[in-house]
This record gives C-alpha cells, sequence and structure tokens, in this order.
C-alpha cells in the first residue's frame, strides 16, 4: 500500500524526513506493508531541494499546490512558528488531509481549533516530534496511559536549558555553557525562547492538553534560568539536589498548577540524571504511579523518526481494513553463541594472603589473551582474602578457559565470581 | 460504542481490570468514545467471581464458553504460563476475536505461530503487559520506532532481582534482601524463576521479536542473581559502578548477542538509577541514538492499565471507521494563579557579613509565615556573602512579600534569588 506524502518546510527536520524515507522505507515496508512516498515538496527557498536530491518529487514554493492535490494523503507540516503554519494545517485538515506536524507553537495556542477541524471533517492530525523530540510522551499518553488520571508531570523538556545547566554542574559559567551550547548546536544564537523558559512553556501546555484534558492556558508563570548561577549549582549540591528547568503540571480536583520555573530536585530522583541535551518526562498517575520517559529531545533524525512514525500512523487509518501483523517478518539473524561475546570482565577470586598468588592469576589470564586492567586486593583478617580483577576487553572462550585453570591453583580457595561489564554508551 | 470483552483469568491482574474497567469507564469513553464492557469472566475458581462484586457479568468456568460467545469482540487472556493460555488465545484469535495478553511464557516461545494465526484470521493479538508492567514498549517499539535499527536494547525487567540488588547495595545480605522482597510481595515463595533470570530471558526474546524481528532463539544464556554478594556490590562501587541483572540484545550486521545475566554498569549510566522494584529499558538506535523508559514492571493497576489500553486499541480496530479525536473533551480546569502554589524554597541573599544579619531576615521570614528548613553563609573575601536559606513549604504570594521587604533591608546588597523545590518523590 502505497501513501503519498507532501512535504511542506525541508529545514533541518524535513531533511531528516526525507533522508529516513529514503534509508528506511524497505524496512518500514516490511514491518508495516506501507510505502511512504513523498510525492511534492514545498519550501521557499527553491535551492533547498535540489541540495536533498529529490528526483522524483515534484517541488514547489506554493503550498496550495500540496493542499490542491488530491493523490496526496498525509501532509507533513515542518514550516515552525505560528503563521503561514496554522493556515497550511488547517487547510490540509479541510481538505480531507490527514497532518502530521511537529509545530509546539500551533499545537499549544491553536490545538483545540484544529481538533475541532478534525472532528469535523474526519481527518487526523498527528504532533508526537512538537514535545520531546523522539520521545513518544504524546503516544503514550494518548494510547498507552488513556485510562490514566494523572495527578502531576515534571517535564525536562528543553535541551538547550538542560545541556547549560548540565555544563554549570561541571564548572562553567552561565555565559560560557551558553557560548559551549551554541556552538554544539544546542543553542540558537538568539537563546532567549529557550533561556526564558518559553519554549517549555508551549511543550507543557500540550502535555497538560493530553494528560489533563484542559484547555490551553491563557498564560503559564515562567522562569528562565539566566539569573541561577555556577555557585546555586553548588549550593544545591552540598544540600542533595539539582537544578533543573521544569515544566510543571500538577492537578487537584478541578485546579490546575501550571509553571515552568528553575527548579531543586533530589539528586536521587529519576530526573535528576537526564543531563546534557536529552530530555526526560516523569509522570506521576494513579494507576501507573511513577514513570519516566527519556530520550533526544531535538535533533534532526531524532525528531524526524517520529514525524515519519506518525505519517505511517495516519497511513494505516487511510486504508482501514489494512492489517498490520504484530511482527510481520522474521529475520534470519544467527544468535552469537556465548563463547564468542567480547566484554570486560571483573573477577573476584578468593586467594591465600601470601606473595606471588597475583602473578600467578596474572600468567594464566595473559596465557588466554586477558589483559588486566586493574587489580585490588581486599583486606581481610582471614587466612584468605578477596582479590579484586578487572580486564580489558576479553572473549568469553578466553575467560571461561583462563578462570578453569585459575580455579585449580593451590593459592586459590573458592569457584570465583565472574560478572560482565557494559560500559553503555 | 459498546465493545464486550471476555475476561479468562480473575487472579491479581484480571481483577486490577476489573477496577480499572469500573473506576474509569466514564473517563475511557469521554476520551475515546469507546464503552468496554466485562461481558463475560472465567475462573478455575468460582470464589473468585463474587469477591469482584461482578453482578453484570455472566460468569463460568470454562473458557470455551467465551472463545463461542460470538458477541464477545476481544478475549483477555491472563491465566499465564503456557497451557491452557496458548490454547485460549489461539482459539479466541481463530474464532474471529482479538486478545489481550499479558502472558511473556506465551509470546516468547509461541508468538510467532500465534502471529501466523493473526494474519490468517486478520485478528490481532496485543500483549503490552507482557514486558515491563505498565512501561508502553511494545507499543514504542511497534508504532513509535518503527522506521528504527537498532543496535542494542540493555533492560532491567525483573522487579524481584532489581529490589533485591538494590537492598543489597543498601548493605542486606542476599537472603536478608531476598526475605524483605518476599515480604513485600515482590519475590514468589519460590523465586528461583527471577532469580535465576529466567523471566528477564522471556521479556528479551519478546524485546527482540520487535526491535530485531529475530526469531525466537532456542535458548538464551541465563545467569541469575544468586552468586552476587554485597562485597561485589561494593567493590563495584569503588570502581564506578552499579551492578544489575541486565537483559541484554546486541546486534551487528546478522549476528544477535542475547543474554541475561548480572552486569556492571557506570554508576552515572541511565539505567544505574533504576531501583527498588522499577524496571527501565534503554534503548540505543540509528535516528533516535539513546532512549530510556522507566516504571514500574509489575503490580495490579500499573499492569492492568496497559492490559486495558491494549483492548481499547483493539476496540478501535473493530470498528475500524471510528473516529478518535486527538484530545476529544476538555475540562474546566481552574488554573491556579502562581500567587496560591506551595512550595519550599531556596534564597541566595547577598548580604553584609556582619552580626545581626540573619536575625533581621529571619524576622521578614516569619513575619509573612515562612519556616526556615536550614541557613547557610558562604565564606567570600568581600565585604558581602551569599547566605543561602532553606525553608518548609510556603505560600508563594508570602515568599514575594517576604522577598520584597527583604531586598529593601540595608544588609542586603543585592537582589534575591529564589528557587523552588520539589521533592519529587
Amino acid at each position: 500500500m502505497e501513501v503519498n506524502i507532501g512535504l511542506i518546510g525541508l529545514g533541518t527536520i524535513g531533511s531528516g524526513v526525507v533522508k529516513i524515507i529514503k534509508e528506511n522505507s524497505e524496512l518500514i515496508e516490511k514491518r508495516t506493508g506501507i510505502k511512504l512516498r513523498i510525492k511534492k515538496a514545498c519550501d521557499r527557498d527553491a535551492q533547498r531541494v535540489s541540495s536533498l536530491n529529490l528526483s522524483e518529487v515534484e517541488f514547489t514554493t506554493n503550498y496550495d499546490d500540496i493542499i490542491n492535490d488530491s493523490s496526496v494523503h498525509v501532509v507533513i507540516e515542518l514550516i515552525g512558528g505560528y503563521e503561514p503554519a496554522r493556515t497550511v494545517i488547517e487547510k490540509a485538515l479541510k481538505s480531507g488531509k490527514h497532518v502530521v506536524t511537529a509545530n509546539k507553537a500551533v499545537i499549544s495556542k491553536f490545538g483545540k481549533d484544529l481538533f475541532s477541524v478534525c472532528d469535523l471533517n474526519k481527518t487526523n492530525i498527528k504532533f508526537e516530534a512538537s514535545v520531546g523530540g523522539c520521545i513518544p510522551i504524546i503516544r503514550t499518553l494518548q494510547q498507552s496511559y488513556v485510562s490514566e488520571e494523572f495527578s502531576a508531570i515534571y517535564g525536562i523538556v528543553n535541551g538547550t536549558t538542560n545541556y547549560i545547566l548540565t555544563k554549570m554542574a561541571e564548572g562553567k559559567s552561565y555565559s560560557d555553557a551558553l557560548k559551549k551550547a551554541q556552538e554544539n548546536g544546542f543553542a540558537e544564537a538568539d537563546p532567549s525562547f529557550d533561556v526564558e523558559g518559553k519554549d517549555s512553556a508551549q511543550k507543557l501546555t500540550i502535555l497538560s492538553m493530553l494528560a489533563f484534558n484542559s484547555n490551553a492556558p491563557e498564560e503559564i508563570y515562567t522562569e528562565g534560568i539566566t539569573m541561577i548561577t555556577k555557585n546555586d549549582i553548588v549550593y544545591a549540591s552540598e544540600l542533595g539536589y539539582v537544578i533543573k528547568l521544569l515544566a510543571i503540571a500538577k492537578r487537584t480536583n478541578n485546579e490546575l498548577d501550571l509553571r515552568v520555573h528553575p527548579t531543586m530536585i533530589p539528586v536521587n530522583s529519576e530526573l535528576a540524571s537526564v543531563s546534557n541535551e536529552f530530555n526526560g518526562i516523569y509522570l506521576k498517575g494513579k494507576n501507573t504511579s511513577e514513570s519516566m520517559f527519556y530520550g533526544r529531545g531535538a535533533g534532526q533524525l531524532p525528531t524526524a523518526s517520529v514525524v515519519v512514525s506518525d505519517a505511517i500512523d495516519l497511513a494505516k487509518k487511510i486504508r482501514n481494513k489494512h492489517y498490520v501483523s504484530p511482527v510481520s517478518f522474521f529475520n534470519n539473524l544467527r544468535q552469537k553463541p556465548i563463547d564468542e561475546i567480547k566484554s570486560r570482565y571483573y573477577f573476584r577470586f578468593r586467594v591465600l594472603d601470601k606473595p606471588g598468588v597475583i602473578a600467578k592469576i596474572a600468567k594464566e589470564l595473559g596465557d588466554n589473551n586477558i589483559s588486566i586492567a586493574g587489580v585490588s586486593q581486599k583486606e581481610e583478617n582471614l587466612e584468605t582474602v578477596p582479590l579484586i580483577i578487572i580486564t580489558h576487553s576479553a572473549i568469553e572462550k578466553d575467560v571461561k578457559r583462563a578462570v578453569e585453570a585459575i580455579n585449580k591453583l593451590d593459592v586459590v580457595k573458592e569457584k570465583t565470581v565472574v560478572i560482565r561489564i557494559e560500559d553503555i554508551s
């Protein structure tokens, strides 16, 4: 089943969508039976399309060409900002097309109106990428937690400010951290929309609509991070806290408390470990109790990947009878035997407390191509003591052979404990 | 639109499903237009149904009564174990009913066969609750990350072992930690299936099917946590690591490396902060880079809440033309003005370094009903120094008034910095 996409806006995210559809088209079709095809693309800047190498795509600088093309099923709006994005979306929905957008401004301010347009036209709008980048928080709220009564949302939903606060916690001043964020593409030349918390406020409005079915508020109380100093971060740390720019929503009965401000949260809370440009959204609900969703809140491919998923969802709706199997194909992957894996290892030996022991063990390891990264003998008031050895990367088969040999040494008094080490990310 | 449920298995999760459908039926209908109705319930134990107070529900001890009831649209299988669960699911799918299950054993071993039964009968099976309790990882893999090529999954998917390892990190022995887990209902009387890693292996099989479209492996290399001592945890900690029972899947080209074993992971990695009975699933993918999903991996209501969501999903499929608005109703919630919020506060005052200063500030705070939780004056080689005060819970309006007054004191030399504190559980 082929579904035609009209792509409006060929900036960073738009190019990412093109890239993912190109590279993963086959995988998507195998998994879902749906072939996404970019039929028409639109941008004010005609040069953008040529750099994307879209030979089979019709290009226009007038978005109405896409709205009026009856062969386009799904419009992806990636212009950003209020206008003409809002008009594009409304026209597309009214013309019977489904819409995917990453536009937090439009959804936070005009979402309710656009949902009514959807209702009237039996069209649909999806906006996963508007909050939290590739974190599937919109779908989770709409579908997985559809029976849930939420009491609170705490969100780190702005990567710029989280990056700056992380660098400040590492000792940088606010201005140095901002500069570094700008150098790495995590902050705009004019960072005010992010650092003043306005971006977070728009995202909070969207989360709150979905979690609490709340109207968009007239205004959200918003404080940015510009008055935070690195000393505040140090003092907070001494008290067991970290400072994060949080988007907070709390519901009690028929009251809703929405705000965005720098917040001190306990260092051992889940959100405290959300660092750098990452986002994290923490939910409290009646049945689910606590949950947290973590991932890249911005960036070309993370964001584009959920835009594409939204388009696939809408494609499924277009042909209602379209059946998608839970797992529609199976790869022939060779399962690697445990003997072949490579890992770093922790060994705990129980050895006699006397000279030459480490040499004997080290020899067995060396004979089996295992290189030692660290050794530490623990004190105990016993004849035998624990000896800890950490290795560099080694092959399981070699480790097994070495440990078998070591377990037979007369200086080794217990079966050796082996724990594998994974240096995740 | 009313959808009839046949509920098979009235144990912990089954009763939770009944509870959620009873309590949240109205919310679900408002959000989705779907009214879930438990039409028939089945359990071997006839007493269970009476304790659930299901007056409008037909009860049977023979699951075939549900399979053969043409008015039942969706069967929820919550028997657990291989048989008769597998047979129930297969019969239901063949009779044209959709199925929801939480059954990790059946899906991990017979998933592929059952998906074929689905394909032939154009029926569907959903199994979100089979991995990670209320964490929406199945939906995320099937829908949000449908275009993603994953390279690795690291999962803490067994609450029992994670709870035990957490308590051991707090100083308990393995046997004391296990006992405490059993007392708190986080471990079975016979914990071997959990502590030996077998439960994690079944869940890893399911995750791997979805992320890598891999066949169920003949066997997964599995090591449990029983040989880990609290000393290993201490030694790991000295090296900057924590020990977690991880379900690991790594793909390189056409090879898949699947295993479950205690693993040392860096203390600052996202998974390291997944404690107690919670689960966390960490994904590495080409476009999304890194993401993590955290929540309750077991328990009556967390698990039942996603079972109900799966049933709602299937209900939507039953009437394909059924239209669900992105947000289908809006609550009239009063937005609480910032002046009314209650919070704990951090103040950073810039004060003269001389006697009596704290007293003056404390008086203003006291006069405005703000109670001090902690005071700390920082050393600086300047005429003025930072004074940090942490408060107990106070009202924003009072804080604003107090800070205004304090800013006017002659001993205060800069505008006071105020940061709110949220003691997120």
